[in-house]
């Protein structure tokens, strides 16, 4: 895993606002690694591990536990509950879109959704399996994974932990929303944003908010690879009243994982993608409202105090930003015949 | 609420199964009461509230935890995971084909559908909210709930305890499985039973399980009321090695809600219906395989030593009543913007 930090693109902002940015329209489908290729098999395959509280320790947490793809592909509260009622020190990103992530996590310590993938269920206080050996053996007491990871992968012993993770991946990769009022527009439809969504619109690039939240997920430049995360400090500008109020500061992000004095408060630059059904805010979840987010961030980021009427203007900029979420069927999890597999 | 203790009936198995008793198909359609006719608004916002996890204390539980409706219904294991990673005392049944069922609950306690869906989001170890009214505050509290409430239900004041119970009981009227094996052999499909699951047909009649099993769902007569309990005393024949061995006696079963020594240990008689595939088996979860609970319910309701043939045919037949499970799209649940709604 690469991990860049970006801190310099924050200094160029000035001089990236004045470039004719150009705002696009999300890709009507995610990018996937080339040993990872989408089927439709392994995307039902990795719906149904999504699901499956089995992958947990006492079989009660899933995936979509924290990441509700019912919902906003978060489960909406400031930090998220694993197995044994444990909280969890961090807010559940959204799912949706993460595809077009360079990186995974607040911290971008995964490459990839495959890396992901495999932090939750192995994390003691999010699903708490021991191993991956374990979670493995789990699989395999499932006929009906055995049998669909045989078909999805081939080969010997198709029954790992990266097979697993790739089909998770696989199944995330269509988690995507391309249709926001944002996105027909950008597309030619220009009834679709209402005046006061484009004055947003227009304030988020004056005031410089585009300068991370770029590209079509609004997360980072769109030709990053995979892994290359894009970061930036939060609060820029410490110091202000904010710091304390919502705690910004306690958590020392992207310096939890490289143990540098230069990575620390840095954070992966997060999408504006559905952010406005996402509260609350911020990666310990203590903001409750997009519009005081909105006020934190413009103080922070860019030391700038928001008049109301900008405020609200940005904000119906993110709404227009809400996605269609496409219909999924249900998946359904593979039988246990004669055993209980979880106690 | 009726509960009539049809112990009377066991006395009657010789006689019942010597009349020209007749095996039935599964309705196409579940039951609906009159002050609670299904439509599609109905289905779509009870489905919602059955798998919202804010129908809990604490936003993890929701009805969809213990019974799965992606899985077998239930959670396949022996007893569920409620709030604060609390155990319940008694396995979680299956929600599909519920609708066919004259009392809810194992010691049918709740008439309908409508009432057993009022008890576990009230009950302290299982979702946990401390009131019906703290449940309305919060359904009132996410305007997607409310706008599909006055829709469904019209009226001055359409969020009621009483009407989310209805909407949830509505959606769960069409988790029905009319589609098994056995239904299509019912149905004039000679070849959809093996000769084995044939002999089990025979069997499972001859030796007097459908004295107890029997109707559409195998869980009691098809005339029985709403509320009309149909139960039996388990173990009947008590004094085999089994009571001990699986800890048949210590639920006293009816006893806990009527108090009367007539109703120790008296259970309602359980769906046949997909139980190939919801492992573990009786009040308590404490038999894995299907093969042993059949051996024990032959033993300690019929007071008959199987042989390994017997089973095996019995078995056959329990497993042609594994339904077809219909595809099902996910609900969307309603967004709360500004707010995380539980913490």
């Amino acid at each position: 895993m690469k991990i860049v930090s970006k801190t310099i693109l924050f200094f160029c902002a000035a001089l990236l606002t004045s470039q004719a940015w150009a705002f696009e329209a999300l890709p009507k489908q995610a990018p996937a690694p080339k040993d990872n290729p989408i089927t439709k098999a392994k995307i039902e395959l990795g719906k149904q591990l999504f699901f499956d509280p089995r992958l947990s320790k006492d079989g009660t947490v899933s995936c979509n536990s924290c990441h509700n793809v019912m919902a906003s592909g978060t489960d909406n509260r400031p930090v998220s509950v694993g197995v044994d009622a444990q909280k969890g020190g961090r807010s559940a990103p959204t799912v949706w879109n993460a595809a077009f992530l360079s990186t995974q996590f607040w911290d971008g310590r995964a490459a990839s959704l495959e890396d992901q993938a495999k932090g939750p269920i192995l994390n003691p206080i999010e699903m708490g399996m021991p191993s991956a050996d374990e979670v493995v053996a789990r699989i395999k007491g499932i006929p009906g994974y055995v049998k669909q990871f045989k078909k999805v992968f081939g080969g010997k012993d198709p029954v790992t932990y990266d097979n697993l993770a790739k089909a998770i991946a696989t199944f995330e990769r269509t988690l995507i929303t391309p249709d926001s009022k944002f996105d027909r527009y950008m597309r030619g439809d220009k009834k679709a944003l209402s005046k006061k969504a484009k004055a947003g619109m227009k304030l988020v690039k004056d005031i410089g908010c585009t300068s991370c939240h770029t590209g079509p997920n609004f997360s980072g430049p769109k030709n990053l690879k995979v892994g290359e995360g894009f970061f930036q400090k939060f609060p820029t500008f410490s110091g202000s009243n904010y710091d304390k109020k919502y705690n910004l500061m306690a958590d020392l992000g992207l310096y939890s994982v490289t143990n540098k004095d230069s990575d620390k408060n840095m954070w992966r630059v997060p999408t504006w993608r559905n952010v406005a059904v996402t509260a609350p805010y911020f990666h310990n979840g203590s903001v409750q409202s997009l519009d005081e987010a909105v006020k934190v961030m413009a103080k922070t980021q860019l030391n700038k105090d928001l008049t109301e009427q900008q405020v609200g203007e940005i904000v119906a900029f993110l709404n227009s930003l809400t996605g269609k979420f496409p219909k999924i069927t249900m998946p359904r999890l593979p039988d246990t015949p004669n055993t209980s597999l979880v106690n």
